[in-house]
């Protein structure tokens, strides 16, 4: 099994994920365009660097096109036996066409869906994997110095063939989209509420003993411990890919998914300066009663 | 049956209703606080003026308070066998109410829902009532004179016993405020891609043939004729009582209301400058992943 | 412009569709693998049959490989200046995958959507078109005798270039999709509440005057009349692809679609025999409170 | 401060609080019309077997009518100084009323809403209060008993006076809807699609490290331990007044609620045998195209 791992990108999360996998017992020869990081100058040069037999190379850099061309030019470099880790946030059915072509040149490949953002480097990352029960295998040590502490099984799952990673990682996403959508719409509904005269002690009592106790839950305590009427943000959250995707494979599959849709939709709608949906629903009361409406300066 | 009736309140509602009244040939004793639109100088002017038998008021103020003050001083004046059709946008269950305490003195009670707007006066207005047979047979003369042309059950109905008009009005506005959204929906889609060069020609080329051919069609077509990129009006949508009392109804009754509630939420957001809820979800964000927010200035 | 056109596939759509423009005063020579349908043989001597300058070939076969396969076969046989319609259900990035193929022989390409069902015969087709503007006036005289009767611009659009018809048409019945269920949702409410007496008297009388007044509701109107409480149709509901593109688009222009949406997710969950996901709130609530659930026999 | 209190009302719920806050060093006096396990045998008994002083008597029966008999026997038996406690669903409004009533006799009055379910006895109580600062901090002990382990405030929240303590128990309520109905999701998702060979395991690897861990996702993991199929459960899920209550209440404040409504709409169809909804919709694509239905046998 793999003890010494070339990583590819490293950014946030993988700058991060380089020193745990370090703290964690596995050598990690790290490259990034930016040789201030860097631990090689090339890509070549960090495949050079890997112990002979399997060689191990974890991508993580942007989706899209940055991965692409990482994966291209990995094909070149490596050979027979060899794994690549995809750990972006690539689209399932993107990891399946890139396994087949990198299988031209027998090298192995796993998509691993990596979860915990900024706090994985000390709480450890989840991890949900794709890819062959050989290849993960070999692989364990490095997913093993990766996830958080406790039993495998609590932060890590070989989740199916190559995709399942990511799949689950979507999935896990479009649920993240629901539960963030369900506790904002709590908060906006005890802040409209002069009766409720604490928000923030609300939310903090729900921490222990509750049935909406979760990390995001404390998260959301957090937040509202420095800014407790959250005046200092704006109201526009973008959206990643991964939850645009699960609702189109929820449509694909006919799966009825309404509340993951319906955060989907806040946030798509948390960005429009004005909606033109209801312009047109303004439009139309005016033409039918003369109904106030709002007309621009 | 009845050929002369009382019309309290001559607002934009009931002045029209007045003039088709009249048009139909009902006369119409017309009362309003304002002297310059009023036929008479008090309320119980305008009962005196009604002629000996069955006298009929129709009361057309705006709900709550207004309504309620009118239907008291009515029960005062008026006596048995009188009756009070009650058109504005009263919530079904007042409708119960007012006739429980009307035929305290023998009044009796009918509850009109009156669809169509400002259009109403040369179109007729559709009709939803409630109340006995016998009040509502008393009083369909001025029924057939205010509906549109055409068969009568395509333009009235008596639903049910008293409330059942304004039940009925209610679900009534209830789906409109879905039908609206549809549109608008597919209005904002066609906006955003650059594929289709004419949307106001798009929705014109529904009128005809079409599944989706309507009156609220007919009235965005007009719509658009003037502005079609809505370029005059601001995104902000009141709602009326009847959209709320739809889905708080759908809730007691445990009928799912996913499209008719979206709308209603829609409308709720369109006149919020900022959504507490999107704050708390870009809160979230960036307490887990360092993500990007906006932050107000 | 031309006057005799070919018509592959004489289905339910294509029959009704070669009966309206011969009524026009179009020739049609139509093409059906169904010998007693079909006035020849085969797609050549279909081909052949039509008059030499500007053939005109309308396709009108089942989405997907039937279209693709006649396409395919057009290519071959006809030639530059040639015009193939394709007036099915396809995707607008298909139309405009095969308007680059076919331009390889110089064929043009106008996809239309056609709208009417089954009452096209009678009252005309609603109908959105995209391609070139010089293929499009070469072919209007057809969409001139399929169209609605009434000013051209009522029934006809010409949205844009390739694909325009089709995204045209797919946003059509994704707001088709909400308005139907906006009905629906009114209906269950009205029918779950005693108070009213008489819901198919009620959905009557909104054909005149009211602001919900459509064709769908008089085809409401016209289901209720035969089956007033729909005791003789299963709660079962297919959706077509234009449903599920309509969102997918939404998505992937960012447009938040609530009500078309849900309307999607509405049919999905009409198709399914058990939710697996409300198996999994009930599962949930078994777990944290003891709540009563049932259990599978 | 209070060591000896009265609880009436020794179901699930109550039982198990008797326990929690014995073992946590409060004397408790129960009492419950079953004489197997009550510790008095009428309410009068109750209310003399506790210390003189300001007496203090939690009720913890069913909402509504149970509720409101027990608190009219307590208004006649408890006095000046004495505070009653109501520790079950009710409305919020309700508690203002009931506080009002009261306090014609000098009862003081406090909400507490109680999360936890079965898990309380052993995990502690989340409990949300309202009521006034004196009655809050004469009852403390009590509440410091039935709270987790842990800062005080991590448990426990005074939210404000009266009804306070229940309405934030109702908006808990309604994010734990939506937290769920996101779960179950995911769920159905992942169970729908091929690829996932090992939906328990993805599921169970979400507990540690990733954003979407939480109490109710220990929960589900437990719940696809011993049926990971969730074959022996109906997908029949029931509502209590709290989820609606969240949604009349959103109305009422014009708080967008797109998630939380969509849950428990999902709850009312799970409930369905039929719906009436879908049926409508089967009929109008039957009477528009012919399109496919399902008639009933």
């Amino acid at each position: 099994m793999v003890s010494h791992i070339g990583l590819v990108g490293l950014g946030k999360m993988g700058n991060n994920m380089r020193a745990r996998l370090r703290k964690g017992g596995i050598e990690v020869t790290g490259y990034d365009p930016r040789p201030e990081v860097s631990d090689v100058a090339t890509l070549t040069d960090l495949v050079a660097a890997l112990p002979a037999g399997r060689r191990v190379v974890w991508v993580m850099v942007p989706a899209g096109d940055p991965t692409r061309a990482v994966l291209a030019e990995l094909k070149g470099i490596l050979g027979e036996g060899d794994i690549v880790i995809e750990g972006g946030n690539s689209h399932y059915v993107e990891d399946q066409e890139r396994a087949a072509d990198l299988a031209e040149k027998g090298i192995g490949y796993i998509d691993a869906g990596v979860s915990g953002g900024v706090w994985g480097l000390d709480n450890g990352y989840g991890l949900m994997v794709g890819g062959s029960e050989d290849d993960v295998a070999e692989v364990m040590p490095v997913f093993d110095a990766l996830r958080p502490e406790g039993p495998r099984e609590e932060g890590f799952v070989h989740a199916g063939p190559v995709g399942a990673g990511h799949f689950a990682k979507m999935v896990h996403n479009g649920i993240e989209y629901g539960l963030m959508q369900a506790y904002a719409e709590g908060y906006e509904l005890l802040a409209a509420k002069d009766l409720i005269t604490d928000v923030h002690g609300t939310f903090k009592a729900w921490q222990r003993g509750t049935v909406v106790r979760s990390w995001l839950l404390d998260l959301m305590v957090r937040a509202l411990e420095s800014d407790p009427q959250l005046k200092r943000l704006d109201d526009w959250v973008e959206d990643s890919g991964e939850g645009r995707w699960t609702v189109d494979e929820a449509i694909d599959l006919a799966v009825p998914l309404p509340v993951i849709s319906a955060s989907l939709f806040a946030r798509f709608a948390s960005r429009q300066d004005a909606s033109p949906a209801m312009k047109a629903v303004a439009a139309l009361r005016q033409q039918f009663g003369g109904h106030a409406v709002k007309e621009v300066d």
